[in-house]
């Protein structure tokens, strides 16, 4: 396994949704709550986007910090990209993380609607229509040897967890229930026959880290 | 704190020690054992010494594979490089990590005992005789930018953390007692007027993860 696939800092409620329902331009993550489900990360130093030098550093600091560790290439989802769906009408969007973008490294989206790949400072966002196998080996050898983040939404985790090519995989369980939406999973019991796992509760996030790595 | 002084992954026992006495070629750590201390971390994935593709890759990983992440630099204590005492005899001794250590950064070795540098592979060693604070400016200003680990041993750390130079530190507290020896506390909960900090038990290691931030 010498370039993982690795889910991180991936978040869900209690009954399994990574998003809710009515995704939109205002919000985002539908009826889901943004503030309520990533507060832990965000109060850590190595939040990605966070802009100030303070923040803890504590446990949840070392799932924020390894973020960006050993990553040459993220894999995400359409739905991830941008709240559009179907053909697009223009290319106006840019994703939602303005002229700074906290990847660093090539993005592969996954979309059936053909895109030209644009540069934000940094990040490459290229738009790809492929099943995930094939996705993966186009991340992998933009990556440089080094491991590739799959960055979701829950679906598009989902699929790649069913064509088993994820190698690790850490998700945050938060205390929160949506009832409806983007399901990653029924149960965070239903990976254990083909991974190790780890539960682990944030001492002051709220939420219980759940760390799956391959059997 | 653009430049943290880290301590990671440092080792005690439930009596607050380091290492044993009587600490020799054979017994690097004295009368510990330190197969029982270093357990946890050895069954881990990003162990610096592993040589094979196995380990665990659940929490206990989050920590070795913090080792070197954004690390400029090391300070170690003499007793940590080596077991000699006193004025060096000779040269010959190199360390305790073959040919190829697992810094792979600058190292300042503290001694009052002068010596010339040496390079071995991409770690080069140097001799300081110098308080903490004078150290960690040179430990600092060869780190590029980036962080300092403070690799110990406990006389070492302790040194540091009462000259107020601590900015994160990592302690593994192994369920065993040693009764004497080189002793970084009394008691974890001594560094609370200054540090927050976070316990966290390993799932898998049998240690207890005290993580420490300066307030």
């Amino acid at each position: 396994m010498s370039q993982l696939l690795r889910v991180q800092n991936f978040m869900v409620s209690s009954d399994g949704f990574g998003a809710g329902e009515g995704q939109s331009l205002e919000r985002p993550f539908g009826h889901a709550d943004p503030g309520e489900m990533f507060s832990w990360a965000g109060a850590t130093a190595s939040w990605p986007m966070r802009t100030d030098s303070g923040g803890s550093r504590g446990l949840d600091d070392y799932f924020t910090r390894d973020f960006s560790r050993n990553i040459g290439a993220e894999i995400m989802g359409r739905n991830k990209f941008g709240p559009q769906r179907g053909p697009w009408q223009d290319h106006e969007w840019l994703g939602w993380w303005g002229d700074e973008p906290p990847f660093h490294t090539p993005v592969f989206v996954l979309t059936h609607h053909p895109r030209p790949s644009f540069t934000l400072s940094d990040t490459t966002f290229h738009f790809v229509d492929a099943d995930p196998a094939t996705a993966l080996d186009r991340a992998r050898e933009a990556a440089g040897g080094k491991d590739v983040r799959l960055g979701g939404g829950a679906t598009t985790v989902r699929e790649f967890l069913d064509a088993d090519l994820v190698d690790t995989l850490h998700v945050a369980v938060a205390p929160v229930k949506l009832g409806s939406g983007a399901r990653l999973w029924e149960s965070p019991d239903e990976l254990l026959d083909r991974f190790h796992r780890d539960v682990v509760p944030s001492p002051s996030g709220g939420v219980i880290h759940h760390l799956y790595w391959r059997k």
